[in-house]
């Protein structure tokens, strides 16, 4: 079978690995309908991240049960499934407390499983799904092709922009802006008007993505950054800032963009994987109250809160996608994404 | 008029000042009844923060209105009054907003206002307070003298564990962990469970505060710290951690143990003003979901919450004041505070 391996600095290739089996009784394997290039996968591809060693990447995918381990009972073959960018049993004491993404027995995409064999990376045709009961959610039978971008959302970006809006804990009539306008800065423009803000303030410099930011809902936009960004900020809101900030970036100078631009008493919701030394500044954040929360999302959970409102289409996050290449293009999608060519591209294996 | 200054390290003297008078037409000047001496007094006591010249001191008082200016309207001479420790409008934005700690007009005791004039430290025979409608809260009636020490809590100590608890959003049900067992420890225990939380671990290693925690109704006590304070706590909640901690001291030890105490997904409440150099591991909290929230306690708004029930004995915070002493003494009062020979001192002019 097909799959990408990332080799080292923008050195994306589409190579033939060993299929995917069942190892576990736990197991799935799906075949990839569709899959797509996260802006953190570009931290390895721009070398921000070193690549020690050639390693299979991806990890948002959506796809049809080609089959199941003896144990797996929640999907069978068939069923079509939305994975999250982990896998999770779904049932432990972390899943259970809302935090599957600390799963005591999941693990991540392109990484060895607990027992040491290689899980796949999601950029390939096939994916060996451990712990397939926790990890895959079905939908209602197959879903018109039309709505696989939105569902592809779910498995991350969506779901990630939605953690940001509830760790912050928007409400029905607060006030948010966005710090970020990636595919998950623009979700989280959704998420916020999804749970009642009134305003929703998008910072970003590019027109593209400003415009779909305003489809999502955004009432206002502000261009700059830095100290101007926060003056333009508080400016918008009585000169004391919006209630929440969603930080959906992960450096030194979007966190600090973030706090800065919140009200006293705010919060800080944040999913931005954080880059860079900078750790959060203790001073600042006691004395105007503004606390600081979220992290690695765990989507898993948002999946069955989301999927309705996908299936009906009231909720279209798919539209983040705006370039879609056949998985043997994989390298072009990267270059197309590093050079902001697109805010985010779908892979068709 | 006698008032409490500190003259450097070490060095506290009760000297003649000039006497408190109205100077702004929104101004009282308030008899105090009671005042005391925080953990915070003790930073520049101990030379922690330097004390470059002398100055006023202390900023917990209760007393009974002298004299009001001519445009103060919600007390009138005769009220018995609690004062936060701050003072402020009530009604800015961000008053409004649940943050009158970072009121648009208001300040600090012993600290100079906005026009330039002094105002008061809390440990002398009276306080100039500034915007008086909006800083003091009246109690219905002159209140029995057994009242006092509780009532003298919601100026700062009281109200500050209960900002610890609300901070972290401690709910009915829930399993909470504090760090530190000074005065405000031991109220964020008794909030936590007026709040409605299970259990409630208190971290302490001194028998006579320990005791004061279980009074207040801490279900469990870990003297450990460190390390094997983090494995202690973790063991008491299946392994891992309760779902909200109390940072109630202000150090880099302190907030490193209540972070990593934390369950994923929990949220650490904190109000020890932070004290050395260290800010907040971002990577640590992103990988467990764990939020930080709080800052320097709003506690104008939760006097009129909390007061209620210390009218009513229900609530008997004052239990944290474990030495009484008349404010001629204060420099004993700081010594004995200083060498944990009490947890919280209590002076009466």
């Amino acid at each position: 079978m097909l799959a990408t391996v990332i080799h080292g600095e923008r050195d994306i290739r589409v190579e033939t690995v060993p299929d995917s089996r069942l190892i576990a009784p736990t197991d799935a394997v799906v075949r990839v309908v569709a899959a797509c290039v996260c802006g953190s996968d570009l931290w390895p591809y721009r070398g921000v991240t070193p690549v020690t060693a050639p390693r299979r990447i991806g990890h948002e995918f959506v796809g049809v049960v080609e089959a199941v381990g003896a144990d797996v009972a929640a999907v069978a073959p068939g069923d079509f499934v939305i994975a999250p960018f982990y896998w999770c049993d779904n049932s432990c004491l972390n899943c259970r407390g809302g935090v599957s993404t600390s799963c005591l027995h999941g693990g991540w995409w392109g990484a060895p499983d607990r027992e040491g064999h290689l899980v796949d990376g999601a950029q390939g045709e096939f994916v060996r799904v451990p712990l397939a009961d926790g990890t895959l959610v079905k939908t209602p039978g197959a879903p018109d092709d039309a709505l696989v971008p939105s569902l592809l959302t779910l498995a991350d970006v969506m779901g990630t922009g939605h953690h940001a809006a509830v760790s912050a804990g928007v409400t029905a009539g607060s006030t948010v802006a966005v710090v970020g306008d990636g595919a998950v800065g623009l979700c989280a423009v959704l998420a916020a008007r999804r749970l009642g803000a009134t305003r929703v303030v998008a910072m970003s410099r590019h027109t593209d993505r400003q415009a779909i930011a305003r489809e999502f809902g955004a009432t206002e936009v502000v261009a700059e950054r830095g100290d101007a960004g926060v003056e333009a900020i508080k400016e918008l809101f009585d000169g004391i800032g919006p209630d929440f900030v969603l930080e959906c970036v992960g450096t030194k100078e979007s966190m600090d963009q973030a706090i800065r631009s919140t009200r006293p008493g705010g919060m800080v919701g944040y999913v931005g994987v954080p880059n860079g030394g900078a750790e959060l500044p203790i001073r600042t954040l006691f004395s105007s109250n503004v606390g600081v929360n979220g992290g690695v999302a765990p989507v898993r959970g948002y999946i069955e809160e989301l999927l309705p409102e996908v299936l009906s289409g009231s909720l279209d996050p798919g539209r983040v996608f705006d370039l879609e290449l056949p998985l043997g293009d994989a390298a072009e999608a990267y270059a197309a994404m590093d050079e902001r060519r697109a805010t985010k591209v779908l892979l068709r294996p």
